[in-house]
């Protein structure tokens, strides 16, 4: 917390902080593996970016702090690691205050997916709201994510894993947590910024991944019919990596299986995690 | 924070709580005149209700705890009530943990509100980004306000006081943390709760006000056009009351000061406030 090495127990922050008063902030959440977080880059150039956007000063000696703190946590063979970035303590009302930024870095264990993910794929519902395309902070990985929570309880309740959310236009937008992927008709399609998805750091990965692998790929509006009748379709996230998407709304997308360009992507994905922090 | 006395520099909320890591969570503001907050009980139903939509348990007792804050902060002639309730303490991902909720009551002055903004009224900037009338979370008072503090923030850099939103279809639904009214045509307009207004407890009180008045009152869509164009203007809100709203993104409304009914209905406000706490 603010450079200072503490406990779970003992990590707090103040009551007044406009993260917690107003998801006033923003956050990047990284894959660590072997010690070394996985594109680090990206995410900090992503986060100053947001930073920017909401004229949130950017604390010095971020990427420091973080390498610190994998560090000082000696977090094993991989772990996951939270940055929050607040714009500090506020005086009450919406107004911004002059404020040093809050900055928290979280280790955790690696969450523990089940094999079933990637072996059978994700059940998706359609939440029954819809994502804004055009918000002042579409694109930005703010801390307001209680949306997501009420799109993924209302999944848990349907009986499915993750809520698939439209824009309010009617295109795919993004999943609670995570990108969508879509491969129909021999090219690989990705909702675009525009259609309110954010600009994952592992859709890059992927996107990048798809050409080098000589697949086509193209950002652009994706119906809802279309993903459910594509042949293969796949959610992308840091922590989770590539895991494949069978069933959305009760219908199966293709063979209602993981397909095997998803499972060439996914295997690719893990080769380049593996690759690039150096195992 | 959790029924325990602090004062301000040692209230403290986990780095892991959920409402500071993921805006799951709710609150109420509410304004305290000689130590009673006006309309409590309204304020604690609506949170109720919030609640109840994104599954958080409702803290038993909660108005107990208010009104022991408010007997242990002694706030004097006038002061502001925040409560907030998070879903508590996480475990990192979106999904929900049975977690204890976290109640945090802060006690603060009364911010004091220029002179010139009932005496002059108040000047807009229609924001950049809209509102979404159709999210998983519209008409709850959750944690995310970072969309206000961005719309708030470009309407500082336009020279105006607030930012008035516009849905996705192009109504006007609110200002960054106030409801709007409209007077026109012998009418008091606000836009209803399908625009992506806030049921705001303030906005509740000047409808039965104006109908008491004997005044039309009438919650349905209302274009920016109508807005600029009409008679009188006005945002409400609970600290703030009833603000006159004189000019949108340069143009005057009616008079360009505020006007008649505006004036009334501020003064019944005030009234009512005083009745119902006591004075």
């Amino acid at each position: 917390v603010n450079g200072e090495p503490r406990t779970s127990g003992d990590a707090h922050v103040s009551a007044r902080d406009r993260g917690f008063t107003l998801a006033d902030g923003l956050f990047e959440t990284m894959r660590i593996r072997q010690g070394r977080a996985f594109r680090l880059d990206h995410h900090l150039a992503r986060l100053g970016r947001g930073l920017l956007a909401l004229h949130i000063l950017s604390p010095a000696g971020m990427r420091e702090w973080v390498l610190g703190a994998i560090e000082t946590a000696g977090p094993g063979e991989e772990a996951s690691l939270r940055l929050t970035v607040t714009r500090g303590i506020g005086a009450g009302g919406l107004a911004p205050v002059a404020a040093q930024p809050t900055v928290v870095i979280t280790i955790s264990p690696m969450p523990v997916f089940p094999d079933r993910i990637y072996e059978s794929g994700l059940a998706a519902h359609v939440a029954s709201g819809r994502r804004n395309e055009r918000a002042m902070t579409t694109g930005l990985k703010t801390l307001a994510y209680v949306d997501s929570v009420a799109g993924f309880l209302e999944a848990q309740r349907a009986g499915a894993d993750e809520a698939l959310f439209l824009d309010t236009d009617g295109h795919c937008s993004e999943a609670t947590a995570s990108n969508l992927f879509v491969w129909t008709g021999s090219l690989l399609l990705t909702p675009p910024m525009s259609c309110g998805a954010l600009p994952g750091i592992t859709r890059a990965s992927v996107l990048e991944l798809a050409s080098g692998l000589g697949l086509d790929t193209s950002d652009r509006p994706v119906t809802l019919e279309q993903t459910v009748e594509a042949e293969e379709a796949f959610l992308s996230s840091s922590l989770r990596g590539v895991a494949p998407l069978v069933r959305i709304g009760g219908r199966a997308i293709g063979a209602g299986s993981p397909g095997p360009v998803t499972r060439r992507l996914a295997a690719a994905y893990a080769a380049l995690v593996a690759r690039e922090c150096g195992s």
